[in-house]
């Protein structure tokens, strides 16, 4: 929720090129170091004024041309492309904006500059969050501060908090600091130094205002470490036997380049320094009718909004929009092996930029692996029939693509789990430590007024907040032109009367399906469906999308401020035309924005969806109320969303699946 | 749906005792033997006078006297408890239920009888299902009707649909049957015989009504087979690679008679016929208070009820009440080892009494199993801090009791999945066959009317249906009386005065929590907590209900009879007072019942349910509308809710578990 960063080892070393070049690469080492050359010598930000990188990315190829290299790479092996680049960087106290060729690294140039005119900044940089907390504890106020709660400033960390947008018009690239006793505990989050908050200019790195409002009890640290070292040993804890998967047979999956292959599912792979993993240009294969079938152009987590119900002073502001002010490429974490991801699973890595524009290696930042969850495909035990009774069975296998974010306090788990039935499961598994407030108080009989929270321990408030998670997903549901379909349940009494559909029978009612392009209330499927494509016997080829929980939608009123910053989050599910530069729904400019460049905004021109490339924005909401379990470090929660094809195969693609063979009883089965 | 039934191998033979004998322990061979001797030598039922059991199941003794068992067993190591059997019976064209003292097996006797004056009727068996089919071939007007189809008598199979009731009269104890195509097609359901219907009397063994209403285009074989054998080979659907689960330190639970114990859980597992796996008595340990404490005392599937949407001659009666006129106990079917359960699962046997009253054993029945699906319990990365930047994760193993239920066409995965966490989810996968109605259309395009269906193969529709799949959940949690509390998440103004929560900041609105005993509608946290405990910061302690999708409500109107029948499926969460006479949502006599004896007639009587014994009602709800890929077999769809430990623990009970030790990377990891 909150920056706070871990230092960075630049890298220079070019790794080697990839096998397959693929025009949704992300930018590799050398293209990011050729990013900067081309940006510095451009003469477009003249030195020694400073210049400072908060976004270098994919400015990928337009999507026909995406899409005619991929199908000359199936006929002819690959066509050439070129690579662009799409860079944000601050200077002289101003928003540019550049394109940059790098098709030849050695010979990068720009392409197109700008400078950003509106409302918002770009995300912080890891650099300047570390250098703004430096300015701590040579501020006097806050050292007095400090040492008016008995406590030494070297005991006292501090976080960067974006503030928002509150309706002022105030220029300046602005953030705040919130602190924390954290010497004595490894939980950074589990003692606030409440009621100190600090307001810094980002651009001219200065404090420029300061309040310490009142006096909390600080918390306690016992029973605040999660470290194994410090909660156990004993470890008395729940103890289950541990497993690992054994795959005799190896991995079902291969990797080349950034392109999985697994079963009947192709897909890219990338990674982008806003929004982490994106996978691209998603295709099926169909059994039957031996062809690949594209499902999804591009899908990826466009925001995370998170804002706390606390409307004190210190709690206000607490709106954050996680990738468009703190990038969650930036944020996702190395993966554990064996216990983020399983034993089976292979790792991926991730480049971005640094402030400097050097690039950045995230090591083991992405997992991919098969899932063996014990879940069943499809079965059936049959007792009728002619022959004797007999039981078909098919496990689930999965192939789940990983990545985990922490974002301060918040850790994310975001999956995408492509089911051999041909659905996409997106799954966001929250874990990581609450946002906590201070307070006085020990035991909830002493509480009387609105806390806006739980007394999770003494002294402590776990605040009440939502988590709006918004994927973009851009569905090609077997080509390109789609529409968004609504399949109304729709309750009917039985009329008696068999051309309106009843029938002389005594039952009074039953429901029907009425299908209608488009939204409205009411128990219905929602399909993307390809109104140019049937099957054989004339359904409208489709995917559907499942909801799995997790389906809040904001309570803020319309007219707070940042309710019209994520205006979008009043609603799950938003369809639009696809627009290549409509890739951040809380807008390009997230961080101080003012809701005039968001998902809610461009939909008010009201542009046409039927039979048009589409794209879905489905947002999976969590109101949060905390309970003391969430203490000191929160058990995991899900919510989730399947894209599920419907009519879209002629029949179950997975008839023709063997059933499962000796491997499960094999040697390899030792310990069990 | 409808019930097609294996030849029964009754078994006589008696088990060894268990080793720890549980007031709650399902009744045994010995047992069930001895119930049918105490029956026949009762007096009540002179033979010659036929007699057939419809349901024998344990009558468990008094909540209080199994709970002192339970701690006396702890404390002294068991008590003496007395084993009584309820039993129905049909007999004289009665329903005769009996108490049966089954303590002495060798001298049982009969408490009580007494006859059911009221609606409806027991579950059909077995044995009367195939004997009522065997009634088909010799009777003319149907072996006229087959040939007329062109069709010979041995290539038709049939089964016995139960009819509902439509506001009639009629005593008897009736059921229709349906015909379809089987020598062709290993599956049954995919050639319906549509337009003929049977009515048939299943005391008197006699066909009473007879129609061939209007002949169909039988739907083509070919397609239609999902057996390996005949799909393939060629194999050439999606292929994962085979994995398996290995456990180097061995398996985790342990089975004592039919208590499971693993990690921080003890449960007993039972098994009934009517409702299949029944978990009873689960306590979850409290590592830092060293106790165990209670959660669920009973909970079980208590109906299945499935209504279909055609208000058709052939399907306006198709409106299956699964548990109460099938019984799903009868029904589950036999896992497939390594398939319907992973290679590390232990099986479990049930039994249960054919209508003679003999013992049935139902071989791997149940099968549990720790689950590793590759998710994280929690974890958190922390760069802020003192310390070095560092990860602490620890991997989510759940322990998963699994039954599979085919009632005729379709198949019923139904899981309790127990979590370290403190978490009870439960988890229902459909799969299994459509019910298919045959029609002349061969093409979408054709169709004018309402077909109340998909047309998801040549001449065939999938009709629509809901499935409400209803859990009796009877929740102690950590004591008997406890208390349904509604977490009412409310928007708010910000007032601007801290007195009523508000605060002089920008910020315009929040949303707070209002605490309510009892329901109304609004987002919130649905809790059952105990007002006589506390947390030692003053929390309520408590389980709150998590839905994961599936939350579908009857669309039928009130008035209707399926509706009036199964009216508790306008709501999914009931709340009742302990009773407990009332296990069966849809009545104890569900065939024919006409909603006199269900759930929603108990409510009527305005219980008090506050800090009382009391009961949650759960219903899993699809409404299910057909698509092409659920031919000729459906994928997999699940529904889901959880019961989770909300301030029931004091912290996170999983922070004292050590992170994974060697066993991932261990050599046992082979052709990974």
């Amino acid at each position: 929720m909150f920056g706070l960063v871990l230092a960075i080892f630049s890298i220079t070393s070019a790794i080697t090129a990839k096998s397959n070049p693929h025009p949704l690469d992300p930018l590799s080492p050398t293209e990011l170091a050729a990013v900067r050359s081309a940006v510095l010598a451009s003469g477009h930000v003249v030195p020694p004024l400073p210049i400072s990188f908060h976004y270098v990315g994919l400015d990928e190829p337009d999507k026909p041309d995406v899409l005619s290299h991929i199908s000359a790479t199936v006929t002819s092996g690959g066509t050439i492309f070129l690579r662009h680049a799409f860079v944000i960087a601050r200077a002289g106290g101003l928003s540019h904006e550049f394109r940059v060729d790098i098709t030849n690294t050695s010979a990068p140039f720009v392409l197109s500059h700008g400078i950003h005119g509106g409302h918002g900044f770009p995300m912080f940089t890891t650099e300047e969050q570390v250098a703004v907390g430096a300015l701590l504890p040579k501020y006097p106020p806050f050292v007095q501060s400090v040492r008016r709660r008995g406590l030494a400033i070297t005991n006292v960390g501090c976080g960067v908090f974006s503030m928002g947008w509150f309706g002022d018009n105030d220029a300046r690239r602005l953030a705040k600091m919130q602190c924390f006793v954290t010497s004595t505990t490894a939980n950074f989050y589990a003692r606030p130094l409440e009621g100190v908050t600090l307001v810094v200019d980002m651009e001219a790195m200065a404090i420029v205002s300061y309040t310490d409002r009142a006096v909390y009890t600080v918390p306690k640290a016992e029973g605040t470490d999660y470290r194994a070292g410090k909660a156990g040993p004993p470890f008395n804890g729940p103890l289950p036997a541990p497993g690992v998967v054994v795959q005799p047979e190896g991995k079902g999956f291969h990797i080349d380049g950034h392109v999985v292959r697994w079963a009947n599912w192709e897909f890219h792979v990338g990674f982008d320094m806003r929004a982490g993993t994106v996978i691209s240009a998603a295709s099926v294969h169909d059994t039957d009718a031996n062809v690949w079938r594209r499902v999804l152009y591009r899908g990826f987590v466009s925001e995370v909004f998170v804002p706390y119900m606390d409307p004190e002073e210190e709690w206000y502001f607490h709106t954050f929009m996680d990738a468009g002010e703190y990038s969650l490429g930036v944020s996702a974490v190395p993966l554990q092996r064996g216990a983020d991801c399983p034993a089976n699973a292979v790792y991926l890595d991730g480049y971005y930029a640094d402030a400097d524009g050097k690039p950045v290696k995230s090591e083991d930042v992405i997992c991919v692996f098969e899932r063996y969850a014990g879940d069943v495909a499809w079965r059936h035990t049959e007792v009728g029939g002619a022959g004797e009774p007999f039981a078909e069975v098919r496990p689930e296998v999965t192939l789940v693509v990983r990545m985990v974010v922490t974002v301060g306090n918040y850790d994310y788990t975001l999956d995408w789990e492509f089911k051999t039935v041909g659905s996409i499961k997106t799954v966001v598994s929250l874990s990581g430590i609450l946002e906590m407030k201070a307070i006085n108080y020990t035991h909830v009989d002493q509480i009387k007024e609105d806390v806006h929270g739980t007394l999770i321990s003494e002294n402590t408030v776990g605040v009440y907040h939502d988590h709006y998670i918004t994927y973009h997903m851009d569905l090609d549901i077997d080509g390109t032109e789609n529409s968004f379909v609504r399949n109304t349940i729709v309750p009917k009494r039985n009329s008696g009367i068999r051309a309106t559909g009843g029938a002389l029978t005594p039952r009074r009612s039953y429901w029907t399906v009425v299908s209608e392009v488009n939204v409205n209330g009411a128990p219905a499927d929602l399909l993307f469906v390809n109104p140019s494509k049937k099957t054989k016997i004339g359904n409208r080829v489709g995917y559907r999308l499942i909801s799995a929980g997790a389906t809040a939608t904001s309570l803020l009123v319309d007219d707070d401020y940042p309710q019209r910053r994520a205006s979008y989050t009043k609603k799950q599910v938003w369809v639009t035309p696809y627009n290549k530069s409509e890739k951040w729904v809380s807008g390009l400019y997230a961080e101080q924005s003012t809701g005039d460049d968001n998902l809610a905004a461009w939909t008010k021109r009201n542009r046409k969806i039927k039979d048009e490339d589409i794209v879905l924005w489905y947002t999976v909401g969590l109101h949060h109320i905390p309970y003391q379990e969430d203490f000191p470090v929160m058990p995991t929660m899900s919510g989730a969303f399947e894209l599920r094809p419907s009519n879209f195969f002629e029949k179950n693609p997975l008839i023709r699946t063997s059933p499962p063979g000796n491997s499960p009883n094999c040697s390899c089965s030792v310990g069990g």
